[in-house]
């Protein structure tokens, strides 16, 4: 890393810019205020909104920034966050949080790697594109959106998104926010899933009552949550909800194929998570399950009494927290209906159901293998290195990319440098010299390669 | 109610016998030492046992007392306690909680009725028989045990009981602490469920999973428990369970018949629990789900996130508490091995079943219609009060009750007085006087009874 680029990303790393945290408000505007100043510095023309103060609570601010590039050339948007979880626990740090330190060719600092390190890599690489340029050469239209509000679930962004349509038009949305393959092999995240989630609330009696002057009169909610949850899968892990997978796009075979052969072993699994990895449907296999299923997943059950020894009572009430990942084909507005539907004719007797919380989330999307961007993509990166790049069809969500893809229009393209040693949320973060050096040449080249497609 | 039994009713009161307090254990001791001196006053050979240390906690006194009757007389058994709920919340009584006020025919204090009140008219009503009788007449061995444990679950009598047999031995056990029938109608407890209970807990990953991540993948605990507890009843409210119900005696048609007399209606039963009363098996009426069936009741479930809002995780573990209500042909033992094997065999794929806190707890009994002590006790209190007794099959256990009937091998006989406005275990406690004069002449009566039969 060159000396200039070495001081900025220090100067970047040390604003505490803790996006959760309302003390450090100031922080975070400092930090958009710089990253402003610095995308200025290479001719854009950038703009602080600030969100609306939502409970009382003011959000960080988010920086749109835009270059525009000539007639008829693509237009790229670039998405990161410069907030940063908090650094907790302190004393897990052998090197102050904020304080970037240099060890055997890694910076240690909280935010090193999620998201400031990898995205001003990124960033890094497309001011070495555009100063590269020759005066006059056509060049993209870039627009940047950094927001400081990733950590704790992109509100204020994914709520202005789309009031932003036209300030946010794009025809690829680029995103260093993630994962390389072992090895720091490149990695295309090729589909991610949608998420939705509710809260359910089953009410019997007026109070808990006693289980042996009521036993066999009163209806017990805890077991009728019990009933309504088993409800939702067939004896084979499947999902029993009419409707809810209607339209799913099933996988192309060379999808299928890709993602069976990046993905874990049964072995691998069981020995990363500590049991065997029963979940989803039998005869199924991991890839199929994770990447190209939805699920409805339980997060909690809550029901009567929990504490030591016994409480012989009939629960008036029982609460579960469900989640959905949803495939493409699927759109959180029909996959929550048909909950609703199966869940409401199969509340079970004496109990009434109440659905709360419900929050739509995003739907899920993968890219097609075919189209041009993501071939631009993958010639790219085994450009940059010969085993060619890992195809991931990611069972979890980013929703404010659904969100910024939405508004866009744009194909969302997600390559990032981290490895699992970065420990990132983890006292200790860090991101190697080797990953940051990267994200800047993969900043750079996808680019040029944009620009020459 | 005459002023020396008055005064000594007051005296009683006034210890404040919170027996789960163990900064009330001296009230406790001068309680059951008073009651020691007030039945040796009497005749009776009194014995103060002092519990084993359990976890570094003493336990009140329980109290033994006998009086030696005639050779070849029957020998009964008086069960009571003597300790009380504790007062709180102090600030609802509206005269101090440990002094007895009389006010329109109710004397006000905690443990006026349960069972300091309800036990000492009893023993009054002895007191008034052993004294009305001619000189050298035939009478009963009395043997009195009064316990200081009862309001929090009675465990020091129950676990030396079975080592007392020979001093408990007795031909009837009479109770006084439940509740006659509204206005004031005599009733016999002709039957009591038994009780069981133990703690279940499903294990499938090391810790908590991101949903996304591994959805489709890892197995979930919250989604395995309700599939295990669901799987306990069938779709009608029946007991899944084979071999639960294997010997349970049928109630006779007497008792089904006094049993419906007896029986809420389904309305009633909606309004004094605030939902439809759809607990148990379809089909089948109130009194036979709540007197004659056994249940298997879900006393709480608790897996992942409970809190506001979402966190979508896949839950490792889950905890259920289940109890049993079992009826007479039913063992704890064999009830609980065969929902232990039903567990095993359903535990759900992926998960490890581990069950806890396994509390064996007593079984359930009838006394029979036809036998002579319920002809005597139906008699007796038909002279009382010419409606003659309710019968009560009632749903709930009182351990203790079974643990003395096993170790005595008595005929337990439960009549009380209470009803539902003496409020026991709540502020503002009380029992009238006509409770009590009806409690006394019971007493009385039945000592009568039994040395004439």
């Amino acid at each position: 890393m060159d000396e200039a680029t070495r001081k900025e990303y220090y100067e970047l790393l040390k604003f505490e810019s803790v996006g959760a945290d309302p003390l450090k408000l100031r922080d975070c505007a400092q930090c958009a205020a710089w990253l402003k100043a610095w995308l200025e510095r290479l001719g854009f023309k950038g703009e602080l909104l600030m969100p609306d103060v939502k409970d009382g609570k003011a959000a960080p601010p988010i920086l749109l920034a835009e270059l525009p590039g000539a007639e008829g050339a693509p237009t790229a948007l670039v998405y990161g966050h410069y907030d940063v979880q908090p650094p907790d626990p302190l004393d897990e740090w052998e090197t102050p949080p904020f304080e970037p330190t240099e060890k055997d060719g890694r910076v240690y600092c909280r935010g090193a790697q999620d998201d400031k390190g990898q995205t001003f890599a990124f960033l890094c690489g497309m001011r070495d594109y555009l100063s590269g340029l020759a005066e006059g050469a056509p060049r993209p239209t870039v627009k940047v959106v950094l927001e400081g509000q990733e950590e704790s679930g992109s509100a204020a962004l994914s709520e202005m998104a789309p009031g932003l349509r036209r300030r946010l038009a794009a025809d690829v949305l680029l995103v260093c926010d993630t994962h390389a393959a072992p090895g720091l092999r490149p990695a295309i995240i090729a589909g991610l899933r949608g998420v939705s989630h509710f809260t359910m609330r089953l009410t019997g009696a007026d109070r808990d009552l006693h289980s042996g002057e009521y036993g066999g009169i009163a209806p017990n909610a805890a077991q009728a949550m019990a009933e309504l949850v088993a409800s939702l899968h067939n004896p084979d892990g499947s999902i029993a909800v009419f409707g809810f997978s209607d339209g799913i796009e099933a996988p192309e075979h060379e999808e299928r194929r890709l993602a069976e052969a990046f993905a874990p072993t049964e072995e691998a699994m069981a020995a990363e998570i500590g049991c065997p990895p029963s979940g989803g449907q039998l005869g199924k296999t991991i890839a199929q399950r994770n990447s190209f299923e939805p699920t409805i997943e339980v997060n909690g059950i809550h029901s009567g009494y929990g504490g030591p020894g016994s409480k012989t009572v009939i629960p008036r009430e029982a609460v579960a927290k469900i989640s959905m990942r949803l495939v493409p084909g699927q759109t959180p507005r029909r996959a929550f209906d048909a909950v609703r539907t199966h869940l409401e004719a199969h509340v079970p007797r004496g109990m009434k159901l109440s659905i709360e919380d419900y929050t739509p989330g995003a739907g899920g999307f993968r890219l097609p293998l075919s189209s041009p961007l993501f071939r631009l993509a993958a010639d790219t990166l085994t450009a940059m290195d010969e085993r060619g790049p890992a195809f991931v069809w990611c069972g979890a969500s980013i929703p404010v990319v659904s969100a910024l893809r939405d508004a866009s229009g744009a194909a969302p393209l997600l390559v990032g440098w981290g490895q699992a040693e970065d420990r990132i949320h983890s006292p200790n973060e860090s991101y190697s010299l080797a990953q940051f050096d990267k994200a800047r040449e993969w900043g750079g080249r996808i680019f040029a390669a944009l620009c020459q497609r």
